[in-house]
């Protein structure tokens, strides 16, 4: 249903314009560096690759010549991939389509590609419409990310809000109901959890945060029956993808 | 319930000691090397120890010396964690103690620590007894799995097999059922999981191995509505885990 690439590759050229883009946090997927260069800037751009997942590839100057596009590269390209994001109305859009009851993820503050990458995947399989991420303080879409969502990130929607109180009450007044995991909320297994609904999923430190929580209609657990806090926050979104499965299911 | 700590450190001294326990695949949390030391098996252990997690530290002769426990470390010493692991039958006992039908979980080779961190978390929470792991082919407990345990390792008992096979018929005789996760079963919701319970989860790439699977008495498939083939292994765990639960829970 994603018709396009969600992937465009952007190339960066120059020392200063790579080490902004490592600075600004960027994704940068790859970066090459002329081989045997020394100087402090290039040592620079390769302390800052090294934080990152970046690919580091030393190349002699005649390969990276025939790289550089503009032909000014100083010694430094980077690759960046950009994701194309959705808007939530796309989502909407497409349950419509499907003749479905919206289904939602909303990640408050999710930080590990990999815990992204894998709710992406469990959306895609659990029948979702999208995932919305807020724009501050989460990771956004890397190729981390794509590739633990075993490519579930061509295939799902994924929206960047600047609000994500905002975009809750814009969509209850779009008629969804909005569902949080945490301790304190009833059991899921006795909740309805039918019909359009926002799962909110917290950050993996902190779970959900106050003013989100306050906005949702329900708040429900998981039981917990062991010795540690909580469960990871991919298999706590899966678990209650899941249960609302179940129930839609009946 | 676990009560004495799992994990303990050992600290390997010598050259060909340190090269052989990353050749043997001991789970090497870090190793310090003779600072400014370049000759062929030091290098050689670098080049070992870069293909692992394991802490790489360059130290000065003196302080060598002093982390050094036989004075005879010939400019590399490695620190090994070396984790507990328990028998099947502590694991039922376990369930006996606490009045309840066994619950455990039988990885059918799970290559990720990651994976296996989580899904150790998960048993943990789900209230199940134990966590049963082949001796070959799959990670053990290494210090990234007790990370992604979120300390749950500490609490949950992991036992090492030889052959999945023969623990599982010799579960049956004790009175357990086997169900595997599988696209080809039956959806879950509508199979009975009561009772005493082996979990399968397969591996990460090939699922659950042909004659395990013949070996199980149920297969449930988790339903896919998605574009993509299948769940995280550490979130299809969870979400098969928690319907046990809620049967349970009935």
């Amino acid at each position: 249903m994603v018709e396009e690439s969600v992937v465009k590759e952007q190339q960066i050229e120059g020392r200063n314009a790579v080490l902004e883009a490592f600075r600004s946090g960027q994704t940068v997927d790859k970066v090459y560096l002329l081989d045997g260069c020394q100087d402090g800037p290039i040592r620079t751009i390769l302390r800052e690759a090294k934080k990152t997942d970046a690919l580091i590839q030393f190349v002699p100057k005649q390969r990276l010549d025939q790289i550089s596009k503009t032909g000014a590269h100083q010694g430094a390209i980077a690759v960046v991939a950009s994701y194309r994001y959705y808007d939530v109305d796309d989502m909407l859009e497409f349950a419509k389509e499907k003749n479905e009851d919206p289904f939602l993820f909303i990640l408050d503050e999710i930080e590990d590609p990999h815990n992204l990458g894998a709710i992406i995947r469990t959306a895609n399989l659990c029948g979702a419409h999208g995932v919305i991420i807020p724009k501050r303080r989460a990771v956004g879409l890397t190729a981390t990310v794509m590739k633990a969502s075993a490519g579930a990130l061509n295939y799902t929607m994924v929206a960047k809000v600047t609000n994500l109180n905002d975009t809750i009450k814009m969509l209850k007044d779009r008629g969804l109901w909005f569902v949080c995991a945490d301790m304190g909320g009833e059991v899921m297994y006795k909740q309805n959890l039918k019909g359009p609904i926002g799962l909110v999923i917290g950050n993996e430190g902190n779970g959900v945060s106050k003013l989100v929580k306050e906005n949702c209609d329900y708040v429900a657990s998981i039981p917990m029956k062991g010795d540690i806090d909580s469960l990871n926050a991919s298999v706590a979104a899966g678990v209650l993808a899941y249960e609302i499965v179940r129930q839609r299911m009946n």
